[in-house]
């Protein structure tokens, strides 16, 4: 594929729980140079982002990276996230309702955030890596239900990250109307096409700049 | 020490994004029946645990474990947590400002929790293994202006925790009001007696039962 195409793909994302404002802003800056999808940053830094960059896609991520704290809170903060610009919320979703196959909590949890974020894309992150293939099915059924707009594999900040094999499995099992992110741990030109080969809308990296350029990169 | 007297010290611990109730539970009875200072659980199974062991204290995080969420989502959060009966939070300062040295930002992210938080423990994570010593200095300062009641070392989610020189550092730094806490990292019972001999009124960690029974444990 041409780079230029491949840009497309990309949520270029800086999560850092130490990234200042200025390096942020570079990332938001690269992101309108290189025409990517989105940047993808933290919800604190959305206003400035915004003020800054008034025509950046602004992707932020809510209930990130652990997905334990209250529907309440997540719907609120992506409420407040909308408010000051962001364009694209990608939640996570309860992973310890996931592990303990509680599943109408787990879809509630998800659908507070859908009635938050109406009119604007919803990912849900369900962090592949913690789960098994009857897990991460049931995930498929459960975010095609919500009304999400995307189910995304992974954080960046868990054990694991996104793989092909994943991939191939969302794809088998989510609704029409679902797309699909990898994110966490994608390291090369070859692993972003194969990627967008299996299907994928988006690619969540930090990286994409170098790994365009044909460095290799440490990761997300 | 006796080991009955060391529990008074330990925040009971289990963070993990995939725990379930069930996990949570055996942490909240292990709590009461080993007389911890408190359970530190996870925002959303508050609820479940306060009904369950009325007499437990309970100990919840906010902003956890990156920091970088808006200031009145943490005030919310914990105003949440508190409704449930939680009565300890660990709130996550802001990082990111804190590298940025935008103090002011910094200050005003804490007040706006002490202010939901009135009448309870409020704690403020620095995430020490981010900041060099010049920064943890300025953070005593911020923390004993802000009116919270302790300073706390480390999430456990980050790629260091709990030493020594850092609390020997808060002790020469923090004001009369404020408390120490320890947390991330922490392995042995001859780590934690040295803590409390170097003035921690708190110990973070979710080996507590089996580190006092003289096993070691892979820590946090």
């Amino acid at each position: 594929m041409k780079v230029d195409d491949i840009y497309k793909y990309i949520d270029h994302t800086l999560l850092k729980p130490t990234s200042t404002w200025d390096e942020i802003r570079e990332v938001c800056k690269q992101a309108v140079d290189y025409k990517t999808a989105s940047a993808c940053i933290p919800p604190y830094y959305v206003k400035q982002a915004k003020v800054e960059f008034p025509s950046l896609n602004i992707c932020t991520v809510i209930g990130f990276p652990l997905g334990y704290t209250y529907s309440k809170t997540k719907a609120d903060e992506a409420d407040e996230a909308l408010s000051y610009g962001a364009s694209e919320i990608d939640m996570v979703a309860n992973i310890s309702e996931i592990k303990a196959h509680n599943w109408e909590s787990v879809l509630a949890d998800i659908v507070a955030v859908r009635e938050a974020t109406v009119g604007h894309i919803l990912k849900v992150i369900i962090e592949t890596t913690y789960l098994d293939d009857e897990e991460k099915i049931k995930m498929c059924e459960i975010v095609t239900q919500s009304g999400a707009d995307y189910i995304k594999t992974s954080t960046g900040f868990a054990p694991g990250g996104a793989t092909f094999e994943d991939i191939e499995l969302f794809a088998k099992h989510i609704g029409p109307n679902v797309k699909m992110k990898a994110a966490g741990g994608v390291k090369t030109k070859d692993d972003i096409e194969k990627f967008i080969s299996l299907g994928v809308s988006r690619i969540g990296t930090s990286g994409a700049i170098k790994i365009l350029a044909g460095e290799e990169t440490t990761g997300y």
